[in-house]
């Protein structure tokens, strides 16, 4: 199989970073294991790091099999090529979830920020059903310039957090539920209906996104001298 | 205005209190005064307590100027027929509101859960965007034999004090909210969601309902014996 | 394999059973069966009766060739830790179903009673499409304390028998059903709307969540004096 | 005012008795009263019978004041014009309601069965909320040939009914109801995913539709031979 | 494996004909081979005919095997018992469709038709977007007593039908289409907001509902003398 | 009342003639008269026609009152600026409505079509319960390059054509209709689920934005020499 | 296995070309591959070009081992019969994607103008997320006759190009997005709502019928002198 | 009337700058303009700045009639107490509109970053279906700290600036558009799914809580240190 051309299939937008400041990811589902080693040789000639998401198992070992120096996440399900990090953000995002079965989207959430290069703090399990949890690690998240707030079912995390503390928060619904609400609808309402200040609301099962809007927002600092 | 015979627009269960062990009641909306006027004689002449839920001041006023001796309270917009209390049941419901603008639905709680002979504890605006007013009730909440939590916007108010005490809890969505989730859809759907235990959920601004349940609860216990 | 630490998977809240009388529980779904291992253990090793829900014969084949000493019922899905029995509750409550592909949620609920101290009595297959199964079985009915009415289809049991008892009726929506209002959403709305009174719901297939709603009604006795 | 033309508005089917079976009629909601009194006009001159549905008050009033023989009905809101009976069709249509709210939808289903020459037999506020209403009335309801149910709320009647006789049962789900599934949504897919055999539906508030379709089974008979 | 009992997973409601005038039938879905084997033996030993629907050939495949005499149709996924006909009841059933993918459905209720004793006529492929198709069997639709008109994507058929004849549309949405409306959902709202008279809907994919709807029509003529 | 600058509630795009080669219209809905009136002037000083959609009869009094020269249309509620018609565009649209309740947004995409300089032929109330009247008008609708379908209700009137016709349709689903699917929702879902071929779709009520579409196909033809 | 009929389950429309000027074509999902090997050989007897769409690599190497010459496209799971072209159509259509993961419904798109006799003109991976690409291809798009803009996630691409372009702009929202508005509600509904004039919407993963619109409006010119 | 207490119907959270940073602020929509005075009264007490949102020209009449010293602005519906600015917060917001119908929304956001001490940079009607109108003000744009993106119809603003810029993006969906998806379910959906990254979502038409995120970014950074 020849190192042969990406362009039928993908089309890299390596001037993002000159844009945006914050260089192309890949989106790895549905993705072949050859197209995905194709990408990230891209990315490597290109000189940029690269970060998959939502990545197999398969598509990890066929990468390490193929000699492609990357590091594979099987809760976060990411994968990240080795040898170029980004520069650093200064800031700390706390990603906090409600339940255990949202860990894997904040492990997402969490890579990418640290990917791009900012400092991550994890708070797992403190859901509102058991509140003594959360006000026990509060001195933790009011340490945090950005909180993420990670959560299925009933989805309040984010706003209990948001009347707690200061620092934007943005909320993550996942699609942990069943029966009425569903699929991330529930936590998704009530994300955006919340009754507190200051909370934004990305697509159900995005970290990656409310990673990315963390890093923008500690990357204003900076650049608004 | 003759007394005539209500038989053409409505048919009292007044045979329900024997199967159930609660009276009938009147849905007031879309009732005309006088078909309102006619129904609480016929409970009078049956000896029988009346509360009328959903009224309106032009429905209460007409009835005070027929002499019907009643009482109308306009935020949770009952009537209750003066002079026929029912006997009283054993026990305390706390009802709790997320905001302000709940509260309409937790008066039609509290009313009907005292039409019905209970005692009522009202706790309001103790919604979870400052959790320091709901905890600092804390006691209060515990001391209720069935909590009754009223809540719009996200309605996490329920599973919060779900997690906190030991009581049923018994979940009412209010209609309170607007834009993605509007006319308590939102909150539905975050009750029926609860990661908390012990919560069940009546339909959307359903206060009355939610009162009969909890006092079918407070019933329970001398019958059972 | 080592009897390794669950801090990484899971956080067991010991400490529920203080602030709600009822201990912690476990959800099954999604949990590999060494993680279901490890949490069994840490719940013997603290001295709690177990209960998990939503299991599978895999994880119960797994447990029981690691000699963990539990019992498996398939038709519930539940799996239950030998030999620390919940201290008894007074009461009886009634798990009716609609139909026979109700009775693995039926079973859900009633074993979780069973878990919790309480008695439960089975009445199944008794839907109003042949009334008189339903009517004849009317004095068991009127016997419980709380009765638990789990449908799919129209979802009309519920309704039925909040208006012949006086006990409360807590309404478990299946996802039985097929077209439109399928996946439970045609019994959820059915409940919801109930001409009846006295009725709450609980999320669709939720039979635990029915069960600790009965069993928080039946606790409220005692601590009531 | 002339007694002018109605094609620019309206274009009146009158092949369609000769088609179908059963006359044109005339949906009054959104016509001017003018519009109404010419089309009435056009029905007389080509010797037709005349049924219009969901008029308003005005356009009755409107029509009288102009001197057109019509009889107004305020419940059902229908407009009959007189003197140009359909022929007779035997047989015996039953129609019930849950509620006394349903009144208005089943009257208009009770007056179009009787306009197109068939009998109607009222059976008001038999909802399954409390059985014995409807169990009484079980030998009027055995004597019919078709029966239509017309419920909101949980919308039940229908499937409680089609379980009980052997006549075909068209059930029509009204917007009577609140909350979660308002509009009459929840009843209509309580009707679609009814337990019971025998039921088919129409649009919500569709009175006049199930009228028809119980005509239209009644008049099998004599053409079948 | 022993003939045992059945009454631990079904309760066959052999009373039900006398009720309606239809025997009970049997669900496959969901059900075990050994299940269906039993509950089929059950029917012989009631001397009751039997139908059961929504069944798979691994089903089919046992109760041969088994030695029960019935007789599998793949299109529909029915089976029926052999040597206990039901009655035969006097009329035509017309079942249409509009195109090749609806014919299971359309099958499922073409054989119900014939095993409760009445005649079906097939029409399928007879879908709106080729109208010659269906204005040339226009002949043979008016020779039925009761039309089925079985229909996905847009689902026009039975209003078209119902323009054209005066016999009783029961129109049964399928899950035939993709996209917007997916699910059955698009032809659902079609039928129910037809803009011609004399149509009403059963659930989608309902085959089976149809056909008893269009056989009590049917009987209703001895019946009704 | 000065004749002032409109820039602080409206930016007109002049120069979309130059890139789409439409000029710019105006939507008159929640726009005041005196708003009106100044765009309508800004139009005339531009040297544009001028066509505005969803206006009041106050809208059009107030124009009319302040001496602006132009023509209303009370039906499509259409006002267009005298004087200043666009070029001729060779070719005929014919737009069809399934009901007369279908008229006004028929007549917003007639008007639309002639103000763009095309020509419309209505073709008003030729919906498929009376099939006759659309076969009818066939040879009409066959001499037109592109056809409008305007139909509420079930919506088939586009399917119907398209199976009939070689023209492209542009299918315009309208809010007539009630219950299941209502304003609009149905014929929506109908016309995007089609199983005829050629037919596309704009959104509920939008005759102008069919009128728009058809009017660029016309306008290919000179262009694509 | 013989070359039997294919009466059973499929009727071919041979007749609509004549109707239509666009021949019959083959939906290939569902169909076995003996069946579709048939309805191929039908189509070649008739003498006819014959395309299926969402066919399977399984159909297309039972084809290939059957002797039937046709070609198989993988990407736009297409089948066309070799050796009978259609007549050529004037005119370029342009098929625009948003992103990869929409060039298989592209391609359905481009393979069906080209099978229709048109010229398509590719340009993916133009999505609005990085303008650049768009805006550098303008030049290319305004080439066209009629644009099909091919968009999952947000949906907007349509919107954009209709906004710059003159040409009818056909708009096919994909099923590629996740969480809230999956399975292409988003798109479409952005696409219904879009605030640029000269689109028109097919239903989600349509590329198909946006070709068959594209080609009906290139047809226009000849048929119109 | 006298100046009474306020504790009947609301409960000031004036702890509220102490945990998060940002003072209580009132929501109008529902109040009374009596009810409205006395908060404002309780503000000035408490020497704290106020902003109430929602608000209608009746209340704000009411408070200047009063003599309570207050701005009102009639298009954002904000009413502003006179006297008490808060502490500057340093960074500039950019508020974007895609249509002129935004406005209202845009500029209750706008005017809570100023009352919040941060600077807002108002860009309307720079919608994507005239590119040109956006790509015009794109150094504007560039110049901000924080986006935010106002947008109907199809919602498309947010993601196209997320694409050209570095800053965080928060975007609101607004209730302009009608048909499918109206009442901003097409933007929010549309936001939702954007393919662009760096942005972050609201509730529908909730300029406030985008505002309240947007100051909560500017000011991490001197806390940041």
């Amino acid at each position: 199989m020849p190192d042969c051309d990406i362009s039928s299939f993908a089309r890299l937008d390596f001037d993002r970073k000159a844009r945006t400041g914050f260089g192309e990811t890949v989106f790895g589902e549905g993705k072949t294991p050859e197209q995905l080693r194709r990408i990230f040789l891209a990315f490597k000639a290109a000189r940029q790091s690269a970060l998959a998401t939502r990545c197999t198992a398969e598509q990890a070992d066929y990468l390490a099999a193929a000699g492609v120096a990357c590091t594979w996440d099987p809760v976060s399900r990411t994968i990240v090529l080795k040898g170029r990090p980004n520069r650093r953000i200064k800031g700390l995002v706390a990603v906090c979830t409600g339940g255990t079965a949202d860990i894997p989207i904040a492990e997402e959430a969490a890579r990418t920020v640290e990917f791009f290069g900012a400092e991550a703090l994890r708070l797992y399990d403190v859901g509102i059903a058991g509140l003594h949890r959360l006000l026990g690690r509060l001195d933790d998240i009011r340490r945090a310039d950005v909180v993420i707030a990670v959560a299925g079912m009933e989805g309040a995390l984010g706003s209990v957090i948001a009347g707690l503390v200061g620092a934007p928060v943005v909320a993550v619904p996942t699609s942990v539920g069943y029966g009425a609400g569903a699929g991330g609808l529930a936590p998704l309402l009530s994300m955006l209906n919340s009754c507190a200040e200051g909370l934004s609301v990305v697509n159900i099962d995005n970290g990656f996104g409310a990673a990315v809007c963390a890093c923008r927002m500690l990357r204003m600092r900076p650049r608004a001298k």
